[in-house]
């Protein structure tokens, strides 16, 4: 089972890396970007079958490792169960 | 229109930060995680209505800043289009 956990800042707290990237990006010419935050992925691979018990899992190792409370939400998304991938279609960087 | 930005190490390359994640969560007693990567992930706002049109501006965005095409492979996602969210379920910490 694959999954997908994100781990950002929440939204009331400022995300200094966030705007600097943004702010990067208007310097190159994107200034179509409104907003941007940065967060943590981590992609795991799981040795689970049921995916309610996978995400259940996941949220468990969140709030006890991975993400911070006070600052940080997090969200779990399971990818794939090992038969049938539910990614949308994504261009990959080389 | 929202999207997503994925960076990762390319897999060839040691994730170190990873693996540390993945050893401190077998110590917490979370023995079902194979394999753990960890990566960026920029939440983007941006300011165009057509979807093509943002991933091509993604994509160039993360060539010429948000990725190290060394080490690092990308992948946009696009999240709706100001009308309808075409994201998973997905469990907040709080």
């Amino acid at each position: 089972m694959r999954a997908r956990v994100f781990v950002t800042l929440k939204r009331g707290i400022l995300d200094v890396q966030g705007t600097a990237v943004k702010r990067a990006l208007e310097g190159l010419g994107f200034t179509e970007v409104k907003d941007l935050r940065m967060g943590k992925v981590l992609e795991v691979e799981l040795e689970l079958q049921d995916a309610a018990r996978a995400r259940s899992r996941l949220e468990e190792m969140c709030q006890k490792l991975l993400a911070n409370p006070v600052m940080e939400e997090f969200s779990v998304e399971i990818v794939d169960n090992g038969t049938r991938p539910t990614l949308p279609e994504r261009a990959r960087g080389d």
